[in-house]
């Protein structure tokens, strides 16, 4: 079989299947869950061994990539204890989100629907297979999953054990659908089937994104980077100050809502900056600093034009002391990637203000930018954190999956 | 100016436009929406003049593409009758959407914030440009407008009054940016701004839908075709029935909401259908109907395979006897393009199935398609119909061209 129509039957399976799954009742999805959450544990040495075999051929890649690629009984563990929650969330689908009655005496609904087919194109974390199957499956969408050729082995383990535990619990086939063809056509030719897959969710760096952006004819909902900010306020409780940014650049450097600058009144700098600076470096966080943090502490490299706005990942910040509240939002507006931004303030107007004018998908008063994600936010666990604009921005969960529907109960109603 | 740089300038005009426009009072933007309808009636004979000028270069047209592209006194009093029901409708942005604590104590919202810049790209009707600049105004979006080069001077005369008008009344420059350069690589430019444009919205027909899809980098809103049924069951009230469906066809057969076929349980078409094709005719309508439906009645051409999932936009009917609603829902998911669909029942369980099985943006139990309209749901108005199935499906209201942000109140709450 040529690329194009591998592609297209593989699409197919999981149109059919979508169509089916979009009315499985929750508790047969549900039970399909737990099932599938037994099945991973049962059948852990059939995906470690998987994995080895990645990891063997994984020679030219980056300490920090072999990490992300590693799995461990540990990492199993914790993809089945995810289904479980899944499992155990409430089902979008089928819930009245609004309900009208016109004039005309005409009742209008507007339901949650499964989108229908969930295009997941992502690069090596195995463990992504299963959040986002499970996901898709529990909001009635069927998923075409696109993993990175590096994780091939494990992933295709990974589904294996997911479809078949699935299946019989009553899941329609095609409804886990895994793209077993490593070369990198496929994904071109994958971005372009808009009749059979609805949208394109991409997790990675930004290469694929860009990638994604310029191939796809489907709609995609972008999980770009973030350059997360912390202004410290003039007004703030500088103890709690400092313990948020200690969190939001410490806690786990390398995720998308790390702060990657703080901002800091010039004010308060003087007393703030020097015990901050000293902490983060007995944890080995490097310093990029304008010229007034240079000046305020030791051990500060001068940041250059490019440390602002750049998404590090790791354990470096850059550090500006600002003269106040509009230098602060201007710094954001222009370097920021409106992904989550912070103020510390005891300052009712100040909050207000920052609330008002951060153009970002989820904006803080007086707490961690790490706290931007579906489980600390109560959605229960989620996709991903949306930086598209459009049908979901931050935080997504299961109601992010869905689409919607009118429902038009009549008594013989006409245009007029 | 090369061409590139003229696009890159336009959208980045909105941008900036877009980022004040975010925090415009709803007062200011009501009294703009005002201004703009007076100025678009003091001004009617400029209108009309630019008008004149296309229709005058419009020789090769159709005559109904020249009756869409006409402009008159009551065309225009129409379209500043739609700028101040925009004006009265309530401004969504700012809207809390929900609002929760989590057990740390911080307090999370989600409120509506305006998505930024939307490109809208449509055909020859001068209309849509006040009503797709109206609603973006109010939605506090910049709007980029990209329309037919057979109505450059009326698309371009309406935009001068409406920003001459709104600036006037406080609304940044750029809100509304008009590309006035008809050159067909200026769309295909546009499309791939997607830094400085947020969402492409596409009115038009076929091959509009296809260039935009094969060409944006941008997230698309489709507003695609509709190939709407009703199917009139054996348990139907078949006096309601036969006026639905005579509405749904001929009240105005050209839209997208109009139905193009007709299905009919077999056990009652023997009595409905006669009558009903009959009232047709004389309405001018043509029956392309299957062999049964041709036994029934005289003038009844064979209908082809193509006329099944044909979108006639006329008065041309295509009709179907079926078995029963398993063979309706059948055709409808092989057919239908997802738009409005319609069950004429007094059985409630076969309208509880209907509105189950049915995929489509609007499902309808006894009422006409004909009503799957923004006026018609109370949305007050509306950009369109999406046949997208993210972000907003069916009827666009000004919610509908909103995103979200979220809010978090903290107390010092760090990620554990």
């Amino acid at each position: 079989m040529n690329l194009t129509d591998y592609v297209i039957q593989k699409a197919s399976e999981a149109k059919t299947a979508a169509r089916k799954l979009a009315t499985v009742p929750t508790a047969v999805k549900n039970a399909a869950l737990s099932a599938m959450a037994d099945a991973l544990e049962q059948r852990e040495a059939e995906l470690l061994e998987a994995n080895t075999q990645d990891l063997a051929a994984a020679d030219r890649l980056s300490a920090a990539a072999k990490d992300r690629l590693t799995l461990t009984a540990k990492g199993i563990q914790e993809m089945a204890a995810g289904l479980r929650d899944v499992a155990a969330l409430p089902d979008p689908v089928g819930e009245v989100i609004k309900s009208w009655k016109r004039p005309n005496g005409m009742e209008v609904k507007k339901v949650r629907v499964p989108i229908g087919v969930i295009g997941i194109i992502y690069e090596s974390r195995p463990n992504v297979t299963a959040d986002a199957a499970s996901l898709c499956l529990k909001s009635g969408n069927a998923v075409v999953l696109r993993g990175g050729s590096e994780a091939i082995q494990s992933n295709a383990a990974i589904v294996r054990v997911l479809i078949e535990a699935g299946e019989k619990a009553g899941i329609p086939a095609g409804a886990i659908t895994f793209i077993d063809n490593p070369d990198r056509r496929v994904s071109s030719l994958l971005l372009k089937q808009d009749p059979l897959i609805d949208v394109i969710i991409p997790r990675g760096g930004e290469g694929l994104m860009r990638f994604v952006a310029s191939e796809s004819t489907i709609p995609v909902i972008k999980h770009d980077k973030g350059v997360c900010h912390t202004y410290v306020d003039a007004d703030a409780d500088l103890a709690m100050a400092a313990e948020i940014c200690f969190n939001a650049k410490v806690q786990r450097p390398g995720t998308c809502n790390a702060m990657e600058t703080l901002l800091v009144h010039e004010k308060i700098a003087a007393s703030f900056l020097p015990p901050l600076l000293a902490r983060y470096g007995k944890a080995g966080v490097e310093i990029r600093g304008c010229p007034k943090t240079a000046a305020l502490a030791p051990g500060v490299s001068p940041a250059a034009e490019s440390d602002w706005g750049t998404e590090f990942l790791d354990l470096i910040l850059a550090v500006k002391v600002v003269a106040n509240l509009d230098e602060a939002l201007d710094h954001i507006a222009r370097y920021g990637s409106q992904h989550s931004e912070a103020i510390i303030t005891k300052n009712e107007a100040h909050a207000a203000q920052f609330l008002q004018d951060v153009d970002a998908a989820a904006v803080f008063v007086n707490a961690s930018t790490r706290l931007h994600d579906g489980y600390q936010f109560g959605l229960g666990t989620e996709i991903g954190i949306s930086t598209s604009r459009i049908h979901a921005r931050g935080a997504m969960g299961l109601e992010e999956l869905t689409s919607t529907k009118y429902i038009v109960l009549g008594t013989g109603q006409l245009r007029e």
